[in-house]
């Protein structure tokens, strides 16, 4: 493997199933292998999450949980309601989309305030804010950066893959923007040599539904 | 305009702007055209449910809100809040997402104690239910259409419009599955030709985010 140990690799990886019709069946296959590869976490929606903690129970991969998945465009209090009820339920990282179209009207303070909210309710817990760049000019991803970066955030994390996935130049962006905290990037990951490259440009972290796919890539180089 | 008075088609329109980068502006604009067609509704995420309400006060257009949408994979509390908040903030419609996973294993006492509970939350309301038909199997939309219509549906509703769309087909089984209910289509309908199809096939309202180049369409015939 290329510039990276795998035991470092492997504990970028958030494996990550958020498709509506996953079955408890899947989640399980999800967790069994992120148990197996030892990855950081798998992300899932909320109504996965009890289950994914049980299948994780006494192991180090944590179970992250998507908040006003993906369009980001609910109300500050159904967020904070589905962060604190997430957390209660086990989850430790919360992967929280920005809104995005108050960001667009420059609604600085109902960002950050909104972020402030979940952040206080998610107390020790791993706290993503999803920028979603796809939408988002030049402007507007420093801006949003810098908001979630001054409001709790732990990692910026790019997209919700809804809307266009991650790009090594928007995690270069991150990295420069807030050098202090981590950056997750998602959205497209599906070959190892995407995924180095974005390890390369500053990315802590990877969301993806392709992890057994790249580390049978990287098992073959 | 062929087999429906015009009239009766408007008011046949929810008028919807569900994107995650949709302005004060752009929902300004929705409800001045919604106001202007006199259409039945329009439909918003729940960030803009206020400001629409207050953008159609003293009018007949109702402002209808998503919940738990589009992967209708968070909690059924988390649906409950969600819904209670929006008709507290004046949406007269509201636009459930079932949970599609749930359906998938069969889980039939929990979806329809879910639509249950987001039914007595917003009591006199019009109820919708978004089956996500492009996610189910022929068996799985019959299964969902009953469940629903058991559980306080006034409407059933094909899809989020981000996992395929409308069809005729589906229109007819559900009209045939719920014949004293409503039949909502969506997703997908960007010309009158579609629209008419689909009303003649038993759908009772159309859920476009194309309803005035449709307008128009129809005038020039």
């Amino acid at each position: 493997m290329t510039n990276i140990k795998s035991t470092q690799f492997v504990k970028t990886i958030d494996h990550t199933n958020l498709k509506p019709d996953a079955t408890k069946t899947d989640i399980r296959t999800l967790c069994a292998q992120a148990r197996q590869f030892n990855f950081a976490a798998v992300c899932v929606n909320p109504w996965h999450v009890a289950y994914a903690v049980q299948e994780l129970a006494e192991c180090t991969v944590a179970v992250a949980v998507v908040v006003g998945f993906p369009l980001g465009a609910t109300t500050s209090s159904v967020k904070v309601f589905e962060a604190g009820e997430a957390v209660q339920s086990g989850a430790r990282e919360i992967d929280l989309v920005i809104n995005v179209a108050a960001l667009k009207e420059r609604e600085i303070h109902y960002i950050a305030d909104e972020i402030k909210r979940v952040r206080a309710v998610v107390e020790g817990m791993m706290l993503k804010v999803i920028l979603e760049t796809g939408l988002l000019e030049l402007e507007e991803k420093k801006l949003a950066a810098q908001i979630a970066a001054d409001s709790g955030a732990n990692i910026l994390k790019t997209s919700t893959g809804f809307f266009g996935g991650a790009t090594v130049e928007d995690v270069q962006l991150l990295k420069q923007m807030a050098p202090t905290l981590g950056v997750k990037a998602s959205g497209g990951i599906r070959t190892a040599e995407f995924a180095l490259q974005l390890l390369a440009a500053g990315a802590t972290r990877l969301g993806t539904s392709s992890a057994c796919q790249i580390m049978a890539e990287l098992d073959n180089k």
